[in-house]
């Protein structure tokens, strides 16, 4: 099924990326178009049934685990991740709507969204209210039937309005009138574009963004003047419904950050193997060879490659949990997959650039584009420091550690079983160990330290333990490939990238656990 | 004299910055149209005599140290890095005339140069031939009146053509009939789109290329169908001269990198004083403050504000050392000014739109530009692997270590006077000497390495020495500091810097210095 949709993925999304870039999507009183090409294309997502792929067989959907839902969502954000935006919300308002909805709600709107034919956007952030919701000021008033009417200005709505599906699924935050004050009174409203009795509703799109990256996909400024809303759930209860499916939504964005860092990969290596520059500097050949043989592109390309696979290997190990019910492995992976992920690729989609030398800075070739998508991934569905705060507080400090505890426990037991391996297992096992002590002596620092020093490291803290889980997931496929009688070349081809990751990238954590512990009175102190 | 360029850079060329990356340069047929105000701005710096600042009293400039042209260089940058670049090329064909120009040439062209009325380019790459010069073809025949005809096409020529003056002076690298192959048949042309008789040369702007960034300044294709050409100093010595030329060009990239990072702090540091959004985690105040307060935005303003001070400082350094003509120092630091700088500069952009949020996205923030503008500085004038495989190759190795044995005993020193300062001094200087014994490790290991395995670490190698001597510099701003009787916050804010730094940024010396020497098997190894 993943093959298959990589076939259609590549045949059919993928030719649109770069053209749908330059053109991006338009807006035109009120209408927005899509780049050519997106609504054939969006149509046969559509009639294969993509768009269900992870959802209740009961709506339609094919039920598949999360594991493989996070693999087609990589397949399809590596082949665009503008178009797979429109899903990507749907998904998160499907998520919504079978948690807290009304059966009635159910029934009328899963159908149509798991389908595909209706899509779905999540309306948080208001011009004063960005990470900060307590902030936001979008009024519902019951009418007194039931409904509300919603009245306010929702900025970056990805995909409010566009012209890919017959109707738009807008679920919204607001306040009714007597609310508690902050973000005890948000309430979680559904409001479509089209009423259930055919007639549009009060919500128009202003104006779209133009932005760094992501351009084919409409980020939309949308207002809500009396439209009309149905309540989800109760009211009051919109964050406490936000937070359930926040999971969701950042654990997608990781997979997007995997994707993207994948595409630049390997847009980055088939450039590296056919352009020829420079003698190779050990004098083997008198002319010029593919730049894939200096020593620094291949730093580069495996450091891409390793990065891009461990992060990969951190989002399948996350879902993994997520199937299995496992609510706090599942809770303290998500900042993980999340943040570290999206940092990477912003990381690793630079280096794309870097390889292509001067061709990397000229917008047909496509590197830059990768760049300048990726850098929307660690300010979305909440920033690297958002994920960071909430890894170090609601996920570290709340249980004591206890979790935190719990990884570096069985993150040991995979030292202790590579300790009997290859050279190359015992290799990766010491430096494993190594970052485990740094993850064990910065959870230690912050569970003591004061809030302010214990904040101030808490993006270093993510930076620390993202890359600790991502690089046992590289030891433990070393592992895993050591015990496999299959193909010998490609697990072979793991364990020196494991190895790599562990040479690498791996150490990093020293530096991090330098900045949580000795960095923290420097940084009270700072001038800024 | 500074602060008058800085006011007129405020007023008259930053304004242009964010238009002109909108509306870009036009080709039209083999005519370039700069953006809207270019050409009045360039009028007034010219009559205002700034082209002239570093260069000789007796062609018309003011004959000012490089330390100051290095300052007045970086106001320029920070204001309009696509602005910046005309004068810059036309820095560098001065530079060349100069030094390799026949007397005639000189007394013809320089007067022209410094004032400004003319502008200079500077013509190496071809589609073939980036990095490796090797590979050009461009073709100069001589035609037995002392001038030669040049056919060929290069690219990627920096305001190759433009509006902005009566005449382009193109310093063009090509080959003669009989030359012999390879960089040892390499000569350099002036050839002027006007001919001294008025007449109109046979070179031509084919088209511009569509950039990342730096958008408003043309990235030019030219055609030379027989233009004519004039001899710079003797035959198949082109290489030599571009060497000689290379340490000016590539020290005033640097000097970009740390423009456009002061600008990007700037910036952010404005918005994060005034975006208000979420409460203190320290529960300090009930409402919402400027983000500033939260200590993930402190830790990245710091970031940004430390890495900017030190790697002007490291700039400045530089150019004192070439003022005072110690060539051994200056060859070794310019490397580390070009490659180091440029990549914080990535970084600092980086986190400048980080700090934005969602805002930073939106191309009409400005964050984004600088982002995309700083993105071609670790590329051209030669990539960040060029730069380190100079440093390691010409400036480590061929002296048996010597100069950055040098270095390392200089900061030794810096250490011990360190040692009786303050209590910040003394960390400080603890911090140093961890960073100087990286160094000094990875220099040892390299002198003793394979090929391969040294200019593997040859990347990481020049990040563990830039990184070094910048933070030596923010530890003798300390030690200037605490002799000093005048503007005591303003030295306290710069001791707090320097401490930031040396322990949020200089312990990575660490993590590359594990790269350099037990990275390199796990790089030959490596799966790309």
């Amino acid at each position: 099924m993943l093959e298959e949709l990589g076939r259609f993925c590549a045949e059919e999304i993928a030719p649109l990326n770069l053209p749908g870039d330059r053109e991006g999507s338009r807006c035109d009183a009120g209408r927005v178009t899509t780049p050519g090409g997106f609504r054939a294309a969006y149509d046969k997502f559509v009639q294969m049934g993509w768009q269900g792929l992870p959802h209740p067989v009961e709506y339609g959907g094919q039920g598949l685990p999360r594991t493989v839902g996070a693999a087609a969502g990589e397949i399809l954000n590596a082949a665009n991740m503008s178009f797979a935006l429109c899903p990507l919300l749907t998904d998160g308002a499907i998520e919504a709507l079978r948690h807290f909805g009304s059966h009635q709600m159910k029934a009328v709107y899963l159908p149509k969204l798991v389908a595909g034919h209706w899509t779905g956007t999540m309306n948080l952030t208001e011009p004063q209210a960005g990470s900060d919701l307590a902030l936001l000021r979008t009024r519902a008033e019951a009418q007194g039937d039931g409904t509300y009417r919603i009245t306010g200005t929702k900025i970056f709505i990805t995909y409010g309005e566009h012209d890919l599906a017959e109707n738009i699924i807008h679920l919204v935050l607001a306040r009714t009138p007597d609310a508690p004050r902050g973000v005890k009174g948000i309430s979680l409203f559904l409001v479509p574009k089209v009423l259930p009795d055919g007639s549009r509703n009060r919500v128009t799109c202003q104006s779209i963004e133009h932005k760094l990256g992501v351009r084919a996909s409409p980020t939309c400024v949308l207002n809500y003047e009396g439209a009309t809303g149905f309540l989800i759930g109760s009211e009051n209860a919109g964050l406490e419904y936000m937070f359930t499916m926040m999971n969701a939504a950042r654990f997608a964005v990781g997979v997007q950050g995997v994707a993207i860092s994948d595409r630049a990969t390997q847009q980055a290596l088939a450039y590296a193997q056919s352009r020829l520059q420079g003698r190779p500097v050990d004098g083997s050949t008198p002319g010029a060879v593919a730049i894939i043989q200096h020593p620094d592109v291949r730093r580069m390309l495996s450091h891409m490659r390793a990065t891009t696979e461990a992060c990969r290997a951190l989002a399948i190990f996350a879902a993994g949990w997520q199937d299995r019910g496992d609510a706090a492995m599942t809770e303290f992976l998500v900042p993980l997959v999340k943040g570290f992920s999206t940092e990477m690729a912003v990381q690793v989609t630079s280096l794309g650039v870097q390889i292509h030398g001067g061709m990397g800075f000229i917008e047909e070739t496509g590197a830059a584009q990768h760049y300048r998508d990726a850098r929307i991934l660690p300010i979305y569905e909440g920033t690297t420091a958002i994920q960071a705060n909430d890894l170090l507080g609601r996920k570290t400090l709340r249980d004591g550690g206890t979790t935190a505890t719990r990884i570096a426990a069985m993150i040991a037991e995979t030292e202790a079983a590579l300790g009997g391996g290859s050279s190359v297992a015992r290799d990766i096992a010491a430096r494993l160990g190594a970052a485990r002590q740094d993850f064990e002596a910065a959870v230690a620092y912050l569970l003591a330290a004061s809030t302010n020093e214990a904040y101030g490291g808490a993006v270093p803290y993510l930076m620390l333990a993202g890359n600790l889980v991502a690089g046992w997931q590289m030891a433990r496929s070393v592992l895993a490939g050591e015990a496999f009688a299959g193909d010998r070349d490609f697990m072979a081809a793991k364990a020196a990238t494991a190895r790599f990751y562990a040479r690498h990238i791996l150490p990093d954590t020293g530096l991090q656990r330098a900045r949580i512990i000795q960095g923290a009175a420097s940084l009270l102190d700072a001038a800024v």
